[in-house]
């Protein structure tokens, strides 16, 4: 039996990020503002950081990491990658199938690739403050680890159900020394708006965004860190990519197709795009973004200019979106329910060079359970949509006698999600039907942008 | 700066288990039965298989491990060695900190490199069911997974208020498809007889113990399987020590001390075991067990044949013992309030072969949260008690100018403890005092021996 664990060594941390916008057929679409023109530079400079800006505008294929990010990054990177030998045995497939660990990652998922990158930006120009939302905690956790390291205050918005109902997300944040508030809070004129009008809101991602963005905006020492969509997350997270190419040319392999869970874009951005660069050099590659079928914004959505929130206070982006008032079902898969995409993503996708499937709740956990009962690790819920996916396929792979070479990007533990887990034994689970009706009108309410 | 991570390669996990019996000054003394006489393998033989039963008494020094065994192990093993830099430079400390990360492996903790060879031994000779008991919930995860990969059903008794307490640990256990009970039960005369006395009777380890061998006891399909204390649970822990060795010499170090937390014993004696070996040739190295100072066995304990259950169902060991029906205050590490000890563990302190430390339990949280600050990774309560006794020696360098190496081992991580490192937050946890007069108490119903 060959290794089950393919590893690298610290000095194969990628030195650089990779930016696929240097491989696109078509340069990517500018962000526009209210006025329908692209937003400048010094509109972000108030919330971003001049080095996080540039990247986000860069056409270079390389961009440096910088060291001390790297020192970060051998906590936890390079990440394993394992050959899923008992998988395939459960499964009775011809086809072979590896998946990258970033769950090892002391956040638990892939997120802190990008956080830590975000903090020191932040810290190299001056900034000892960060803000931010989040909903089921994953992205708050990894940006207050990241925080910590550079000696950085972070605040977090933790949207009020999931801060009621994940508390332990929670102390892992404040176990890193952040401040997390329940949203709404009466800190912010957004906050004191919404509870005036509900003093009982349960918030929402939306609004915990507006917060977040209203008290960075608001003071000097403060800024603005998001988790994913933007094209600095996006490169940050290349290292998945570029470190699973060296592994697979470690054991004389290279995947047939690439399976990785999409909400916000980027966890499938890292696996992808640095195999798209292959492909863009005539390599055959398949790259599959695995959504939720109760909230596809790739297969279902219309690709067009849209706001990223819910309220509309964020540039517009050409994403392919269902509306950004369109409120998905509550699956438990927290970091998959938004409206739109990575701009990057949706380009590509609307370009053929990447694909998606959209894969409903049950078949998820379905999925998770078989993966952990093989692999003995239990995927977080996201991760799970992977996974399907790919079991789909090694399925067909067992149908056709063909030995696929199958590769999914696992983006994290989901030692934090066990209640979902739970309600999926006890066959609480809905399957939502793509609500083709709720899209329909959240889609009437698209900005106007001149074409 | 050199690698943060140690790693060995698969074909670097240790072939043998290590068997300090063959290195002690005495041989070890034997468990009792209730006529004072010693226990005969054939009344073991109705609860554990005969190899495991040859290992329990067994003077081999090296014990091979099983192929399959192996197999599995490659899922999380061997696993990373860390060089604390983050923590060293936030200490100021001139000594160099060393951890190993056994919180890498699926189920969370080091219990599963014990797990795996019980369930295959158990498969071996044919048995389809185990039975066990559970307490925070480690152990019964580990078992459970370990099932899940030689097809063997597993049935835990989980102590009601855990079950009531850590639903997640229970999720964790199903996922992998053990079945989880809330004990006490109506399935066993044990449980039965708790429940016509008290039907709101909250459980112990003690009385889920009892179920477990009651259930295994009268089943010749099943047998039962115990996470801590024996001698062949302490032997296959030794993968820690050999790896770290294996790994120290990598980097051309050895440690001036290994600290290990002391509960059962399982923990420290994997860790400190092989280390002993070198001991015995000569070699200077200290061996430290940190216990809680609310459950001060090693310590605070008498050297004594005692019960291993609160029932006194068990044989008799030799053991430092706070007495068998003595209750730990309720501290948050579940696996540390036990009443006694490894019989190995506590023969070579009682000979000047190991040391034990006994830390409170505030110091230990504080320890655990400037690690988690420090190195990311968030550390089990459990764990925390060998942070904390490594941190006091690397403050007592920094006093004395010592470039010492030491090393942890880091038993798991505290994902599923969250709700602990909130009450140290909220300053709602309390410094147990050592109970010296529960102890005086209990130490007078200690079983009659004859010397």
């Amino acid at each position: 039996m060959s290794d089950v664990k393919i590893i690298l060594n610290e000095s194969e941390i990628p030195t650089h990020w990779y930016n696929v916008v240097a491989d696109m057929p078509n340069p990517p679409l500018p962000p526009l503002g209210g006025d329908g023109k692209p937003v400048s530079p010094e509109q972000m400079l108030a919330i971003f950081p001049g080095p996080l800006l540039e990247q986000e505008m860069s056409a270079e294929r390389w961009i440096p990491i910088p060291e001390p990010v790297r020192e970060i990054y051998r906590l936890w990177r390079p990440t394993p990658m394992f050959r899923a030998y008992r998988l395939e045995q459960a499964l009775g497939t011809p086809a072979k199938i590896y998946y990258k660990h970033e769950g090892v990652s002391p956040a638990g998922s892939h997120k802190v690739n990008t956080s830590v990158p975000q903090a020191y930006f932040n810290k190299m120009v001056g900034i000892n403050r960060l803000t931010t939302e989040t909903g089921a905690g994953q992205w708050g956790s990894s940006i207050s680890l990241a925080g910590q390291m550079f000696g950085i205050e972070v605040r977090v918005y933790m949207v009020k159900v999931s801060y009621n109902q994940k508390p332990f997300r929670r102390s892992m944040m404040q176990t890193w020394g952040a401040e997390v508030f329940a949203s709404p809070t009466d800190m912010t004129n957004a906050g004191r708006e919404a509870l005036a009008a509900d003093p009982n809101n349960p918030g929402s991602l939306g609004l915990a965004i507006s917060e977040a963005v209203e008290e960075a905006a608001s003071r000097k020492d403060t800024n603005y860190s998001l988790g994913s969509v933007l094209n600095h997350v996006c490169l940050h997270q290349t290292v998945i990519g570029q470190e699973a190419k060296k592994q697979f040319a470690k054991v004389n392999d290279y995947p047939d197709m690439v399976f990785a869970c999409c909400g916000g874009g980027s966890n499938f951005a890292g696996a992808a795009f640095p195999f798209l660069a292959d492909k863009a050099a005539g390599k055959q590659v398949r790259l599959v973004a695995a959504e939720p079928s109760s909230c596809p914004s790739l297969t279902k959505g219309v690709y067009a200019y849209d706001f990223g929130d819910t309220s509309g206070y964020t540039p517009m982006m050409k994403m392919h979106t269902l509306g950004h008032d369109f409120m998905p079902p509550s699956i438990h898969a927290g970091g998959l329910r938004y409206h739109g995409g990575s701009p990057l993503v949706c380009q590509l996708y609307h370009e053929g060079l990447i694909e998606a499937v959209a894969v409903p709740q049950i078949a998820t956990f379905e999925a998770g359970v078989q993966f952990a009962r093989a692999e003995g690790i239990i995927p977080a819920p996201e991760s799970c949509h992977a996974i399907r996916a790919c079991i789909d396929e090694a399925l067909r792979c067992k149908q056709s006698g063909e030995k696929k070479t199958l590769f999914i990007n696992l983006s994290g533990h989901g030692h934090f999600d066990m209640a979902s887990y739970d309600k999926y034994f006890a066959g609480e689970l809905t399957d939502y039907d793509y609500p083709a009706e709720a899209v329909k009108e959240a889609l009437k309410r698209l900005p106007k942008v001149a074409a």
